[in-house]
């Protein structure tokens, strides 16, 4: 049997001002941070350890797992930071104040864009200086790959060979595994590991900084999975994250 | 044409109680904190960026490269972590304050462990909880290479095998490389660089959080060589680091 970890990044800058992030290299807020620090005294009281963590190249995601090794006294522990563990990329919108964009686009275009499976947002202009493509964070990654909007469908698509190829592997070589990253990227992982519909997919909200362990079984099956903390703060929070996407 | 930037960790909380920490897993100390910020500082200030940092596997490197990278905008930067970086091993003079041990063994004695080039103090028991092999970070490293003490010479002769299989081929690669480690095992690394014979790389004292840049040529002998900061800032920060062996 083997046991994974999954950790969303605590609130951002940009979470905090209701703004479409994605790709966008924003800064925990002090909530955010007070988030890691509870999640990782949740795992520490509970007694884990990991032999690597998985990253995304975002400082909100590595800025989690940073205090949440630190909390662990794992700062020791080897860390894999890869591009496909990013947010979904949020083209055009990224940047914009999500009421705002509903006060542009309609508040029936913003949800679509929002809780779609396969409806990405307008893209990115490939000259926008924010593009992926200018960014040298990405240089080693082929330009073809690069997004410049995705859908939940398109950061699932990025994300599996990252799962296939490198995680699941090292979780089969028998390493406990901590993976912080994002609402999609998470997404796309939870969608795969239980085999949810799409429609399935978009009703789950992944608290901010409270870990949910896998328990899978040599096939990967789901055995069990439990979110570790107080479970009425558990509660409250995918509460909180449920109500973001409504219009103020 | 090569540069290569070394950082020393900032101050530690035991090199505060002037203890030998060795392998010892201390946390910076608040000031430690604040040197690695300004030598962030300093390499932004001169327009310094990076393709990949290497540190050791202790958190006063660590989190000194954690701190550099946040002021450059560079916390997406592959780390990779290597006990090779690590201080020197002071076996069992490990956590004893360095006045309490001259008192103990005598001034002369003392100076001989930390002044002398392959004179190593005395081992950790391999029965010592805090002795590396029985340390979760170190269970992928073959144990006959795990120290229980080390002069000089024995941590140059861990660490080269790291930059001559691994770290010099990156740059030789192309990549722009930032080392966090140690005093000893940048000691280590300097005297490789520039060709020096024990006694004078024993009279070299690498400042705590001040970058030392190294131009190479393609054959990697030293063009040039600079410290990244206020002149008069490195030469303080030396002076106060050639005083530390003296007896209180």
């Amino acid at each position: 049997m083997y046991k994974l970890v999954l950790i969303r990044h605590g609130e951002s800058v940009w979470n905090q001002e209701n703004r479409f992030t994605g790709w966008q290299d924003v800064d925990l807020s002090e909530k955010g941070r007070a988030e890691a620090l509870k999640g990782g005294k949740a795992l520490k009281d509970k007694g884990f350890s990991f032999d690597i963590a998985y990253t995304s190249v975002l400082k909100r995601a590595i800025k989690t797992l940073d205090i949440v090794l630190d909390e662990l006294d794992q700062v020791w522990l080897p860390v894999h930071k890869d591009w496909r563990l990013n947010e979904r990329h949020y083209g055009a919108l990224q940047g914009l104040n999500k009421s705002e964009t509903a006060a542009r686009h309609g508040e029936e275009q913003v949800k679509i864009w929002r809780r779609s499976y396969d409806v990405p947002p307008p893209p990115m202009d490939a000259k926008d200086p924010r593009h992926p493509s200018h960014d040298p964070r990405y240089k080693d990654v082929n330009p073809q790959l690069l997004p410049s909007q995705e859908s939940l469908k398109d950061t699932v698509a990025r994300f599996l060979p990252l799962w296939t190829g490198t995680i699941a592997p090292t979780i089969k070589g028998g390493k406990k595994v901590l993976i912080v990253a994002h609402g999609n990227s998470l997404r796309a992982l939870i969608q795969y590991l239980e085999g949810m519909t799409p429609d399935q997919i978009m009703a789950v909200n992944m608290p901010t900084g409270i870990p949910l362990m896998y328990e899978l079984d040599a096939n990967f099956k789901v055995l069990h999975k439990e979110f570790i903390g107080d479970p009425e703060e558990v509660k409250a929070a995918m509460d909180a994250v449920a109500n973001q996407g409504k219009a103020k």
